[in-house]
């Protein structure tokens, strides 16, 4: 029993955090509740009953499937399933009769045929990449209503009601879904996609400003390290962001206009900055390699760089924060193009410093360290400034 | 009509191109096409129709949604939807007669808290990244099942043989799917992953040579540099090549022993490997930065360095090579220990270079660029022997 409770307090630990880490979960999970329910009256009160019968299960289906977490990702689902089942239906009553023409002995081997024809065909149509983007759901659901019409056709002779059911069925669905999802504490897309973006440009600005302090300062003060190393590694998340900021624009071109967005908002744009910041993460994971290597640097040597070096790292972390608060606000950065200059110049400095005789006698080999940090700092001014470019 | 043909045109030859890319997609179109077929039968069969009537459609539908590319998707899916409607099926019926006993008014009241707390309680669950990651879908089925067989059971009095049908008929789809993706041309995710990680090392190993010759060579022979920068480019879908190797590790825990693996095969090796493969291409996105800087070194001082350079970046290639060959054969990768230490004495004959006097008359600008590359490349040497450790 001690197991048993440790067990079942672990499981409430990992839920508040869950909920709390972003409250909105719990709120959605509600939603769902309370959409599945609502659309569940069609089997208590008797006239809507009278109406749809048994057809009312795929109203409830519907709720389940195409409830999604955002607006965006709830919209496409539901247009799709309803796009869908209204062309494959009309498709498969179209097909119920062609076959019936045929005969009794030929109608199943022509619906056969039929089946297995579109089922290949439309399978197949999910691999180009550009329809598996925003129809993939769509097309799975033309497969099942056409071969579920056209074959239930077979035995039942109202396949026009049957047809007709199910759509309006899952047309009710889907509606009580994107109504609730829309005007019930709504989760859109392209906000998610919107400050995710601009957190991944503050996570490089801390990534910047850590490295820095832990570069040029690390004997003096070792207490508060473990608070730098958390900053430091926020970049990571950065890295592997490319598929979560696609599936969030993919969302957000469903998504009405809202809030400061308008319908057709340029997406696009955010997942070139999106591209570009994770260029800049590249040069980072660069960088912190050469803070784990055990080839360092001497002390004088990073001495002798640290001006240049630290006004470049701290104002290329200035420039993307402003890049980020501009992002999310939506405003020209003006201090940006004053911290990007900053830092261009102090890499100039950084140029000129090298240029000169002062290394002449230390040996190029304690030096290399040193100059790979530069030149990938650089490096980062350069990303910095394109993105700059691109917000 | 002119514009019409172009795109019929177009159409067809981005068909081709898409079945040519990997005929496998044809034939797994066809298999889906083939298992709906076969379970339409259901409809057509006088004896299998008067067993289970309508509820042959639930099969229909489970092929449809049921069926994927790969055996491991297929199986996970099927497993998932046939214990989520057992065990929401049980509950359900429970669900249905616990609130039958309360009486005709307070039933729907009671049955409505039930669903709506079962979908509230299971949609958050969903949230919870263990359980999303491998019984999202089944959690999904869940609820829908639940919802259906308690809320119909206020209209209809056989909930247990209509949870039954249920049950039945989605587990004669759910093999059907499945028995067909085992034995009919099977994909296999773990071969997937198995080939797609060994392709990566040797993208890279690709990108080390092109690199070599451009960065060395690029005046001599401009002609054939089309082709190089193709090799140049392969490492760029290894930087975002995560999430598919996560999906795929995870259908591949799904699917039992085959050919060379066996079931319990270490999928997270592959994982592990995956994971320095990209980080190996995060140096190599920085040195494909250098290539293109336009800070670059002299050529004098690029002929310095360039014995040992290319050394490390020619014996660093083949070592990934090897190590690609060696996952994909499985052996012990003989020859790549070799190739390590070759590119570990080049890395160590580089440092000696840059500590020797050569360089005191060269301002250290010029070096600069030089120098990045050399540490890149010991870097990727580091990273390379990392990856002979873990494959």
């Amino acid at each position: 029993p001690e197991g048993l409770k440790e067990k079942v307090l672990n499981t409430y630990r990992k839920t508040k955090e869950i909920g709390q880490e972003d409250p909105r979960r719990v709120i959605h999970a509600l939603k769902v509740g309370l959409t599945l329910t609502l659309v569940s009256l069609f089997y208590y009160y008797q006239p809507l009953f009278d109406n749809f019968g048994l057809s009312a299960m795929w109203a409830v289906m519907t709720v389940g499937v195409v409830f999604e977490y955002s607006v965006g990702a709830t919209l496409g689902k539901g247009l799709n399933r309803a796009l869908a089942t209204l062309v494959a239906g009309a498709l498969g009553v179209g097909t119920h009769y062609l076959a019936e023409l045929s005969g009794q002995t030929i109608e199943p081997i022509l619906l056969s045929f039929f089946v297995f024809s579109q089922a290949a065909i439309v399978t197949f149509m999910r691999f180009f990449p550009k329809i598996k983007e925003r129809y993939d759901y769509g097309l799975l659901i033309f497969i099942l209503t056409f071969a579920l019409i056209s074959v239930s056709g077979f035995r039942e002779d109202e396949v026009i009601e049957m047809a007709h059911k199910r759509l309006s069925t899952i047309f009710i669905g889907g509606s009580a879904c994107v109504v609730i999802s829309i005007f019930v504490c709504p989760v859109w897309a392209g906000e998610e996609l919107h400050s995710l973006i601009s957190l991944n440009l503050e996570d490089l600005a801390n990534f910047l400003q850590a490295f820095e302090e832990l570069y040029f300062r690390t004997s003096k003060e070792g207490d508060c390290k473990d608070d730098r190393t958390a900053l430091l590694e926020g970049y990571k998340t950065v890295l592997n962001s490319k598929s979560t900021e696609d599936s969030l624009a993919n969302f957000a071109r469903w998504e009405p206009g809202h809030g400061r967005f308008k319908f057709r908002h340029p997406w696009d744009k955010y997942l070139k900055v999106g591209t570009l910041t994770r260029q800049c993460a590249y040069r980072m994971e660069a960088l912190n390699a050469q803070l784990n290597s055990n080839l360092q640097a001497s002390p004088e040597i990073k001495r002798i760089i640290q001006e240049a070096c630290s006004a470049m790292s701290l104002e290329s972390a200035k420039a993307l924060r402003q890049l980020g608060v501009a992002m999310s606000t939506m405003k020209k950065p003006y201090f940006a193009n004053i911290h990007i200059s900053n830092s261009k110049s102090a890499s100039e400095s950084l140029n000129s410093l090298l240029k000169s005789s002062l290394w002449k006698e230390t040996d190029l080999l304690s030096v290399l360290p040193a100059a790979t940090v530069a030149s990938l700092l650089s490096d980062i001014v350069a990303c910095t400034e394109e993105i700059a470019d691109a917000v």
